[in-house]
């Protein structure tokens, strides 16, 4: 049997979109067919999303993205004022982003290790596997753990999980986890330093579940942390009703997907003459006949009031090939150039450090 | 332009799985290939599930499972002990088996509207559209209301998604919306009746959503009623420290399959020795190659430690065409007829009705 | 490593429809949605194909189809006059059917082994792969040598592949390889008692392309048997002209969809007015974004004026599970009573036995 | 109803991978996940096996990549000796590529058109479509009746597709459609040119098998031209007996793959003991689970002895995509510099031009 550190050799290693100009060769897609071409116009509507500079823009990130390389992006993005908001699967943010920002790593799984024969000698090495990747479980549970005291660092009342993800970018501060002071880079952190909010309406469906449940279970009868799924509802929709005109950038369906569409909705169920989201771009493989969400098209998300049709783009792609041509494009154009920070957790929380 | 009493006119009608014996069917699959042999291992497996009586059968529900026709069959799973805990995105519970409790229907949409087409045509007439089926936004919307309602019934304090659920049975029951009273039979309810947790643990994505998000819009700084994602974890896990031998029935991935896989190390971190899931089926048509937990394979989560391999079936089919022929099989071989209920929803409230 | 014995111990055996009577479940397929609701309407259409007793129906055959255990039922289609030709991929009906009939059989795999890393030991024991089934190499060449041995008992002349598989179904029934001699049924030698075509339009990438290409090697510059793929195309637009009223049964895409489709086309190249196909059905899983034809849908072809649009369906299942449903339903109908066989065959080549 | 004018007015543009340096952007994607790593493989594979001088490298195109933007790729590697022979569906060779050879284009088709329901509408305009591309088919009459032209000019005999197809080229040279002659340039001029031969196995499924339709119906009972699919195979696997080393890059499956892949096992037959292919790619979208030949994996064909494992990768994207990436890729590392054509059609044919 592999050792551990023979299994766990090759790190990921982030792209970085600003090495890489790719605007010639997207814009020669424009002319082809199928997904370049789908591709090519999603591009120009991310590009015209951020030269419309009152456009909020909110990034939904399902699937595993940030294990899978594309974690670099997403801090420039928010570092140049591509992102107002993003709203994610808990795994992406705890388990792989702040995870990382702990100073651990992901790592490239052997060819072989995909096709799962071999998942019984991982589980006895103690990694986790994600498709062709590959996780040191011990350091995850240090990252559980680490949740644990940011929750146990905090008054026992409901938050929202944008509120409880704040106070993990204070940690890594306080901590010293940041480029400044010879930490890595992490979207949460710089989403703390930008004031971009982030939302994981399900929060405990990840390695924040597990500090979360314990914390909860050490408490027992006395007052605790908790999750409040409805307040993340709420904020995300007054950042709707504060700002009206809005746009989607979304890598996978699931519930980031949903939870971004249906703001439109509760902003008018609260007496807000809100706007559908007047941009909207998905990248998916996943197939429209199954009748589920996250393979619904945005023409059907425009039945339910949610999405303008006027400039929307799906795009049939695995989201490592697409997204560093997409977001790569915009930035290339510099689109981003007159934007400034919308600084949308100030206005969910007017004291800001 | 045509009416939404024109658009609306045939209802979506579940079938009926006691209706329709599958089992020589099923079992002449067992020696084909491709999915036919898959779906007999996958019912086969769940029939063993229910013939070990120590174990506790989890079943999990992404995509648009009700609307689609399956409700009843949810139903008589729950009545027949063949499933002791549901967890399942908003929209099926609240936005679907809520709202046909109710007395809405879906309704099925003429062939050409799945193309996407006519969605301008249906948002003027408040109609919103799942792939090929329809709903009267106007019927959503009161839905929306009566959520809002429950919530405004409660103490104000964090709640599991569990416990709010067990109180829209309890609403059902307290305003005759069951079939006792004329009303129709529902997931909600049955499990009400039969004590059967139903967690959604992103329960603000959908129509309970729009109810609490108005509720605490009400509330301003009051106490108010909140959803305790945290609490979701908590509660799960607690039942398969209780009762270690579990199995999967999943239908579709995302948050439910990522949760409900997730206690077996929740529990682990509080201390308990919990086995892995011992029987796992998912139905799901997701390509393992986007690497995302939706798709990822049940070899892959046994790397992480939540389900052994030794009774593991995935079956690659939309789940209207597995799952009659899955349960329908494991319904006409009896194989509920040695259990009693689990009635976990006493082990999370003591004191039930 | 284990023996070929021990990997090729439970052989496939081919469903039979006629034994499962599926109408009432088929019947409430109809009021659901997704892929049942499309199954259901693809059987009515493949039902109403059949009672319009002009309908000339033309199976098309691509996947591995046969050998997952869906010979029987083309057997029973042809028998009972439910199919009047076959378009079908070469590995069909030589590597698989006239395989079974020269007495060898399909054997499912283990489930490891369709994860691909025990292919080499397959390959060391002379053992070939089609996903989750195996098949003994060594019985397969002998396959291609009985294909070189009725290209040597020819006249060296251009033949249809259809003239080519009707010699097939010839040496059959010479060497008593059917069911009255105690031999196994076989799609070629039920089409060839029925006056049933069958097209190979690629018929040199399979079994009988191995054959012919060692009767070509071996006949050196003498006159020599070739297969004629335009001459394939030339009769089957000859029935179509014939007969102008077709339906199109198509199990997954390829060539045998393209083919079958382009006879419309070439029948107005020819001069002669003829309709679209009437009716079509495609049970496939490939997906419309990659622009392929197989993926294509049935309102494209009708751009091509392949398709009339009023009775066409596409079904979204992987084929072993819709193909019983489908013929299950229209032969439990009844829907082939009033139907002569058209016998085809006789159009394309008057003096038959 | 718009004119065809109105619908056909803007072509679809090829791209030029000579304008695109991709080599430090597929570099980066070797450190990722899932398609990008893949893709970064395929990539460096491919590079290896032009590195590889004695390896003749086989071009297998499925699916609609001519129409979709690619054919100047398909020229470019055809012109710096980076594929020494092609097998394609006949569409890309006779629909698409002589098609433009003759001066016809294809056009982008507006964002609607794809959703099928206007294809009535193309229908009445003559119009045909590839989900998002449009032909006139006219002009595709036109290029039908061109290959009677070239039919009807040949000795009637039995051709295999590739004699047929190089004397496609012929034509074109003789007419002047080439770009010397203000034509516009085209695979099957640069492969005449560069003696690459073009196998089409189901030659008859495209424009062309109209155009053998004609002339074998013009000319009754008088002899004919006749395309042998057989000699096609017989031909590829010479090839392969001559040069045992061969890679294949495959856009696609279907019967191309099928095709290409089987030439291990002819030569075999012939007594040779030809190695498997050393190296091999394929780009698809396909989903393993269907057990069919497009969708199997590399491993897969290795338990049949036709591909070697060492230097086998898939990658999973829509074409559009990951050719551009993967071509470009091994042109801008110059791996094609020591390369000398192979010339093999020259081996075919010993007395060409």
């Amino acid at each position: 049997m592999p050792t551990k550190q023979e299994l766990l050799k090759q790190p990921i290693q982030h792209i970085d979109i600003k090495q890489h100009n790719v605007v010639a060769l997207v814009d020669a897609m424009q002319h082809m067919a199928f997904s370049s071409r789908d591709l090519h116009r999603a591009a120009s509507i991310y590009e015209r999303m951020l030269l419309d500079t009152d456009c909020g823009v909110i990034l939904c990130l399902a699937g595993s993205m940030v294990s899978a390389g594309l974690k670099q992006i997403f801090i420039d993005l928010i570092r140049n004022h591509m992102v107002d908001a993003i709203v994610s699967t808990g795994a992406n943010i705890v388990d792989q982003d702040f995870f990382e920002a702990l100073g651990f790593k992901h790592w490239i799984a052997d060819d072989l290790l995909r096709q799962g024969t071999e998942d019984a000698m991982l589980r006895e090495n103690m990694i986790d596997r994600i498709y062709d990747t590959l996780i040191d479980e011990e350091q995850l549970r240090f990252c559980d753990d680490t949740t644990e005291k940011v929750a146990n660092s905090l008054d026992p009342r409901p938050y929202s999980s944008r509120e409880f993800i704040r106070a993990m970018g204070a940690y890594l501060e306080q901590e010293g986890k940041v480029p400044e002071k010879g930490g890595v880079d992490s979207i949460i952190h710089a989403a703390y330093q930008n004031d971009v909010p982030i939302f994981c309406p399900a929060f405990s469906d990840c390695s924040a579940g597990f500090g979360l449940v314990a914390h909860q279970h050490a408490r027992q009868d006395k007052p605790k942390v908790s999750i409040d799924s409805a307040k993340d509802f709420y904020e995300l929709t007054q950042l709707k009703i504060a700002n009206p005109t809005t746009g989607l950038l979304m890598l996978g369906g699931g519930v980031p997907k949903n939870f971004a569409q249906d703001i439109v909705v509760a902003a008018e169920i609260l007496g807000n003459d809100a706007p559908m989201h007047k941009y909207a771009i998905q990248i998916t493989v996943a197939d429209v006949r199954d009748g589920a969400l996250s393979s619904s098209t945005l023409k059907e998300a425009s039945s339910w009031g949610k999405v303008d049709t006027t400039y929307e783009q799906m795009v049939y792609s695995e989201a490592t090939l697409a997204v560093p041509l997409i977001t790569g494009y915009a930035y290339h154009k510099g689109a981003f150039k007159a934007r400034q920070g919308k600084r949308w957790s100030r206005l969910l929380e007017p004291v800001t450090a």
